[in-house]
């Protein structure tokens, strides 16, 4: 059953789901007052179907006769959270896609951004105005960080209340679907980040409604969401249906799954796997394929695997652990989750594997954590040098260009676009955008304002961070998030861009690269803690070397056989770098210098033996 | 690391795990007082190595200096769970079974029983004393109730709260020994209830000790056991050397692993897989199988899947589907769990499948549940008519013999024993014991006993029951559960022990019984409601007629080919029943009459074709 309200040629039903109620009414508040009684349905539903009700229309709920909400299913909150929901003709808005067949997910190049903080309007609109400049740089996917409907103007989207409503300021459901449609037309696609395991802390009428929630399992962010308790069946339908929702209405290609290790579901059939096989046959449906991405602390591989290997059968995973420990080799930090990486050998196992933690010690986590993912195909994950958390959830929102140096952001591009899994950047991320991503929110509730100020100051304490913190609610905080776009077109901004630009290109054209097969990927860590990744695919051959270290280093002995030529080098002069040591060719067993913090691509002059020397 | 005393020739090593204390000292309290400082090993561990402690030396320890607790892995508390716990000397009792091998799973005719209730004395070597009966029965696996220390003198066992300590009142560590050689001289293995996903609610000390506890998830019985949070290594590693423990020290050959639905573990790992290939490694080291056999509320077929097919690898679960269906049928209850069940369908999907929900919506859990078992083989699933829980969670404690005639007691018999499945029986299910089986407890916490007390009364009070409270702290309680030996002895309940002898012996010498191989197992509804089951291995097959109904009913024609030979029917005259109906002999399409609440058993003369008419 479909929740909300669907409005077609004038006739509008109204479906609830209030298992518990004895009476729902209908209270349509505007253009013209009315209440109508709901019908009683089956399994706890309330629907009534009345004519004349269309897009200007604004309602509420009256449970129990007098306790007025907003629908959990509202398509649009015009006045934010707490105010009436408002109908809408979804047939109206005039697709020009329909020849759309999407982006495949293994060739996706992902660029996750904030709708509020990428642009100084912070509305779709301006996102559109923007397309061009992110396309050109070879992004195919943007990655919208969620747009569910939350307190305010201002919030990173992950205290949405409305899983169906989009965002009022950032332009409501005809703003969402322009980006979309802009999108397509342009080749990109579109990924939405959306939250199916808890609900924000204000706004969040659901509980009024039925039980919606449970207290059998503890959230870090609230009531955990009820996934298989009593009547679980229509909360686990509300949040699938919501999946469908997006795709359907609005023409998203994929979601990204937040945290999803907050979905706590004891059921013989996870919630997960109903997701993903319903999401499946939607996508045999429409024929085509329709992707769920999920992020998980749990470094479980089983998400990601058939379902009829006991697995979820989601698409992808995000994967921390690449990012771990590569921003601990970049960055040197050692503080917090950070304590179970950088050393060489873990980035290596990341590439090799994707999950570093498949079921060793951590110390950070005081317990054995994850499983292998050795055997998952590279395309079951994304990876990344930064993203909003990594960057966000320090106490200065330091993105990577704070912390290390343009070298290192230059092997940070190298180490993401060369890796054999699906590439995310952070929005600015491509020109070094130096401007800080910080957490903010525009509450109402004081109580909760200050409880959110507390809260982030005692984690930041417990990671020794004291000086340099930021009011979420201040609105600067936000205001200081926002992407300077002029940095693009400033000296070493442009030469970034312009990197990012040339590993993409040669991402695509490069057969060895495009492929994302592990099996045909080998890292191994070689002289002076240089790591050699070769690649191939067919009779493309490559070989990438990343130095982390802050040296210029002898290479050792590199091949067998066969002669290599130098592809990019970010240590070039054209990269603004010091200057190449790596020679333009390399010859047989040949020892040779590689410059501290650079990257360098060979491709193999005569593709045939291609063994290692370790 | 094993937690607990390891005693050897007169040296005595104390291991106690306190991850978070500063200070931790042994308190050794008799026969000579003296405390010695422990040393902190790795991982929050603590060891001392004492010379000339031995089995007479009793102990406590003192935490932060002050406080003083009994061993969390205490062998033996002789004194009560509040008292200090005992040395055992494991290698002083001379075991006579050093041929023995075990017996296989598939072979195994279990029967459940509790040590205090079992005799009038209330030991284990009472219950050695009745060995010989039960076995003559053709019981080749006592499944013995917990014995894990609990407070007082009654319980079911299930307030154990020292995991590795046999109860003082049954005889304590000598007494189970005994027992488990004891049986094993007579070719019987020895399956141990344990309990891995609570501790009981007086008597606990485990908290002072470590955090074995978690507020993240909420079980009905206390507080969550810490598996998958930070120090969950360790005590995941309490509960698995636990396991281990019973079958090295005890020579226990199986694990009844109870209620693991309590067992909240969101690792990439779950506790469960990790428990059965410890178990594995453990068999393959010993060159024989110890088995790990799982209640659960969740109808989740993973559980017994192999590991690389992401399951947990436990050998078999208990099946309720079964039991609820049979149940049923044979009595019209319908209240609570029993709504869910009733129509002959349920018990023909069981027979067919094990798991009655395998996703379908249940009416009670108000959801959907469970996942298809169907591809299990039968000898994954342990079936009853009867068990500890059916017969003692009612409020009056009415074992089937309360509840339904005596033709319909051989019917249940009949309907478990020729399953495709491990058949296990209650104490005293074999001979129609009349004393009830009710919950009993002796707590000393004047609180705790009011709260039981009250919680009982409303748990009752939700399925419409009133009358005939048994208060579970009473003594009177506990001595009405106790088996009536006599009985045995007297008419009607020597006769269906009688008939209990016979189909454990068919089951065991008639091929197509003994295999269980649901694909060589046919099921399906005849005329008349009858249910019919066709089974087969080589050249034995077999039908056995199921009639639930209280009326003599038509079979309708029963087979294209083939002609069959009676061997038993319940309702014969030998079985005192009214008489048979069904001839001894059916020929081609023949339709015969069948009595109320019987069934019986043919065998195929001409073994050849086994199509059925439907």
């Amino acid at each position: 059953m479909i929740t909300g309200v669907n409005y077609q040629d004038k006739i509008s039903e109204f479906v609830v789901w209030a298992p518990l109620l004895g009476k729902i009414s209908l209270k349509i508040t505007a253009p013209l007052q009315r209440v109508v009684p709901m019908q009683r349905a089956q399994r706890g539903y309330w629907r009534v179907t009345l004519e004349g009700i269309g897009p200007e229309t604004q309602y509420v709920y009256l449970l129990g006769g007098d306790r007025e909400r907003p629908d959990p299913a509202s398509h649009f909150q015009p006045g934010g959270v707490h105010q009436a929901s408002r109908v809408v003709s979804h047939g109206e808005f005039a697709w020009s896609d329909s020849d759309w067949q999407g982006v495949a997910l293994s060739e996706m190049i992902m660029y996750e951004l904030h709708i509020g903080a990428f642009t100084p309007d912070g509305t779709f609109e301006a996102v559109v105005s923007r397309l061009d400049e992110i396309k050109e740089t070879g992004i195919n996917a943007i990655e919208i960080m969620p747009v569910a409907q939350f307190p305010g103007e201002r919030n990173w989207g992950y205290d949405g209340v409305y899983p169906y409503a989009v965002q009022n300021s950032y332009g409501g459901p005809n703003g969402l679907k322009h980006l979309v449609n802009e999108c397509h037309k342009r080749g990109m696609a579109v990924i939405l980040d959306v939250v199916y395991n808890h609900l924000g802390p204000e706004g969040n009428y659901l509980r009024d409604f039925g039980p919606y929630f449970t207290d059998h399992y503890r959230t870090p962010w609230g009531e955990a969401i009820n996934f298989d308790g009593p009547y679980s069946n229509e909360v686990r339908n509300y949040f699938i249906e919501n999946a469908i929702f997006w795709f359907d209405y609005y023409h998203i290609d994929a979601l990204r799954l937040d945290a999803v290790h907050g979905i706590y579901d004891m059921s013989a059939k996870h919630f997960l796997a109903e997701l993903a096989e319903r999401v499946e046959e939607y996508s045999s449906d429409r024929g085509r394929k329709y992707y769920l991405i999920a992020e998980s602390d749990l470094n479980n591989s089983l998400m990601a695997r058939p379902r009829d290997m006991g697995g979820y059968g989601v698409d992808a995973l995000w994967c921390d652990d690449f990012h771990h420990s590569l921003h601990t080799l970049l960055s040197g930090e050692r503080n917090g989750y950070y304590a179970d990486f950088g050393q060489t050998r873990h980035f290596i196992k990341s590439l090799q594997e994707g999950f570093v933690y498949s079921g060793e010690f951590s110390e950070f986590r005081k317990k054995n954590h994850g499983n292998s993912s050795k055997d998952l195909p590279g395309d079951h994950f994304v990876v990344f040098s930064q993203n909003h958390d990594q960057v966000g959830n320090r106490m200065r929102g330091e993105r990577l260009s704070s912390l290390v140096s343009f070298e290192s952001l230059k092997l940070a591009a190298g180490a993401v676009l060369l890796s054999p899994y699906i590439p995310l950047l952070f929005m600015g991320e491509e020109y070094g955008e130096t401007a800080p991503f910080l957490y903010f929110v525009s509450h109402s509730d004081r109580d909760l304002i200050e409880g959110i100020r507390e809260g982030r100051k005692k984690e930041f304490e417990r990671f020794g961070w004291k000086q340099g913190f930021h009011d979420p609610q201040g609105i600067g905080t936000y205001l200081e998030s926002r992407l300077q776009w002029d940095r693009r077109h400033e000296g070493d901004h442009t030469v970034l861009l312009d990197l990012y630009r040339e590993l993409i290109k040669l991402r695509r054209e490069m057969k060895a690269l495009s492929q994302l097969d592990k099996a045909s990927c080998d890292v191994w860590e070689g002289e002076g803690g240089i790591v050699f990744m070769r690649r191939w695919a067919g009779d493309n051959h490559v070989m990438a070397l990343f130095n982390f270290t802050r040296s210029d280093m002898e290479t050792g002995p590199i091949l067998r056989a066969g002669g290599w030529n130098k592809v990019m080098d970010s240590s070039d002069t054209i990269w603004q770098g010091p200057g190449a040591l790596l020679p333009g060719q390399i010859k047989q067993d040949e020892g040779v210098k590689m410059r501290a913090e650079s990257f360098a691509l060979y491709q193999m002059r005569d593709p045939g033996g291609h063994k290692r020397i370790s």
